[in-house]
């Protein structure tokens, strides 16, 4: 076994011993890509978190009963972008059923180790008769060099993978989100793999643990999908791992993705990072950051380079948690720009400059605690009314 | 005593016998007028309600101080624009408590029978000296023809005001809001006059009933002011009135301003009614109806013309209130877009048609129980962003 610090390497989903990829078009969108499975030489054991959206997709309530019914293992994950299969009553569970035996058949697996995902427009059917003649075959097309993390995508305009190692573990994770081509996707899907060993409640306790501080702080435009979903398998190549060093891995592997898809929000110009310290309880630190950086006012301030900072205290204000706004300071980068709740003598131009970036950092510290967060989010600009008001479903 | 039905008739805050105001401008502002008084002849019962914001403006700490001394009588409101002396610290207090002595000092009264507004930017302190000297002489120019609905405007580009009469009472108001010439503004007032005969606490209590179904269920970014109070001042010149008509008038007067203030909403074309009918609680229907109403998503979807019902129904399910999603029915105008959860074969030409118009209502039918509310909201557009990103601070 080799030890080694944790290092981020070029490499996609497949980077992980045993599994492999495919990413194809087979026409339910125009153009780009489509249709993508994800498949383990073995069955993995596998965590998997949905979104809290009272109105769930079908794909989503078929992934939860095969892992389920399979105790936490899975061999396989099939994928599709453009139709979300979401409000589609009866015909949509069977449509998402279908599709993991159809891959099932195809792999020789049972139907109950392959789970389903699926992205793109609310209330629409999938095409089945493309699902059905696109999964002919699939077997021979699986490869380590795949198009994945590209086929998953809606309109994200960059695609967002990473690859890490430490030890003797890898995690190697693909994701997609923020982009809509049409007006009703809004769908986050995070798919990752690892070689290491970890029994199926232990890396369902792990992959809550990493969303909490990466997904779970990340808003493009506070409307939680209805196809929400991250996945996790582990093949247990690897063997036993440091557990705390996976899990610190795990967390870094889905804030990076958690960063990838809010700088690549919908009309989005930048990444803002907000970094509350010193709060009372680590609850209150992460409501106080999501606050602010969910704050439509905020977002558009920091769009036009505006060190607003009322719009800030006026957020944290509106969180509903208990806090001294006479202990607030505030960073723009390194620069204080409030103290005591009050405004300093800040060089205006230097802060702006600082506000100019592709990734806009501010820190507020409360003063009164010993929690700190940090929420991922990104400006609000014309682009975010155009996506969505002028593309028509 | 006259009997008759409520009925909407010209005439603003000074409608109400014993009520004079003033506005006028003394220079806080480049040119639009800035400083407001509203002065009853005697002491008036009075209701005030404010922000849920943790972080309150001095203007308001010091009117409910002052309401608290004397025991919820008050006989004037001073108002200015353009700054709302919020995080300014111990000087705002001084400076907020000053207005009052000033205003008192002029019309002979108690400073704690004087109470205070303030709105505009936050964070800065109000210029004293412009308060001082355009304070002088208020007394007499008090009338009955004021422009106080004008004088309380930011950036809002309709005045707001209603005058009811019913029975032998009158409830006349004005309110501002929505409109935001300078960035960190962000502030919703409202005054209201009345001749009835009602109780400090009584009032109180029909004000928050009032306020419940009017301001509290109205949207335009989300973001509570540090500023926002709704005030009345009841002279009891008509005598005692009927209680469940006047609460009735009270409501419909709150009602009103509020939807011209969601109408005037910053970028806005249009209003937004969204009705929840039959949920299983008040509550339930209320939240439902805001979440929907609050949704960057639908409200960019109603600024394209686009039923994008997909998004109402990922809105319903984020609001984090039970419902059946396979029940919910939604009407664009008189047009069914979803039953039972699932799309319509809809007229698109005639449902895009619906929604092109001023003010556009959707109704969601739950079909699970007796409770009805109704949220106000307003489009998003470009414009929004263009208020809020590219005015600078």
């Amino acid at each position: 076994m080799k030890y080694k610090l944790m290092e981020i390497v070029d490499g996609n989903i497949t980077a992980v011993a045993g599994i492999t990829a495919l990413g194809k078009h087979i026409g339910i969108k125009k153009v780009k890509q489509d249709f993508a499975v994800i498949v383990a030489e073995n069955p993995c054991s596998t965590a998997a978190v949905y979104t809290k959206n009272r109105v769930k997709g079908a794909p989503l309530l078929v992934t939860k009963s095969h892992l389920a019914k399979m105790k936490g293992r899975s061999q396989a994950i099939v994928i599709n972008s453009g139709v979300a299969n979401v409000c589609t009553g009866k015909q949509g569970m069977r449509d998402a059923e279908e599709m993991t035996a159809l891959v099932g058949k195809e792999l020789g697996i049972k139907k109950e180790y392959v789970l389903v995902a699926s992205t793109g427009i609310i209330g629409k059917y999938l095409p089945m008769d493309k699902i059905r003649a696109g999964t002919k075959g699939i077997k021979n097309a699986l490869s380590k060099e795949s198009t994945v993390a590209q086929a998953i995508l809606t309109t994200d305009t960059i695609k967002k993978e990473i690859c890490v190692t430490e030890d003797n573990f890898t995690i190697a994770a693909i994701a997609k989100g923020s982009g809509m081509i049409h007006p009703n996707m809004a769908t986050m899907l995070a798919f990752i793999t690892t070689d290491a060993a970890v029994a199926p409640k232990k890396i369902q306790t792990m992959l809550r643990a990493a969303i909490q501080d990466s997904f779970n702080m990340m808003t493009v435009d506070m409307d939680t999908s209805t196809s929400d979903m991250a996945i996790v398998l582990a093949t247990g190549t690897a063997g036993k791992v440091n557990e705390k060093k996976f899990q610190h891995a795990l967390t870094f592997v889905c804030q990076d993705l958690a960063k990838k898809i809010a700088k690549d929000g919908e009309g989005a110009t930048k990444l803002i990072e907000v970094h509350v310290k010193h709060a009372k309880t680590k609850q209150a630190a992460r409501t106080l950051a999501k606050a602010v950086v969910s704050s439509n006012l905020v977002k558009c301030a920091v769009y036009g380079n505006d060190p607003n900072w009322g719009r800030i205290l006026c957020a944290l204000g509106n969180a509903n948690i208990a806090f001294d706004p006479t202990k607030v300071t505030v960073f723009f980068g390194d620069s204080c720009i409030v103290k005591n709740g009050i405004t300093t003598a800040f060089d205006y131009a230097q802060v702006k400059a600082c506000m100019d970036k592709k990734e806009f950092i501010m820190t507020i510290d409360l003063h009164s605690g010993t929690e700190h967060a940090v929420a991922y989010g990104c400006d609000m600009t014309e682009g975010y009314i155009k996506i969505n008001a002028q593309y028509h479903t």
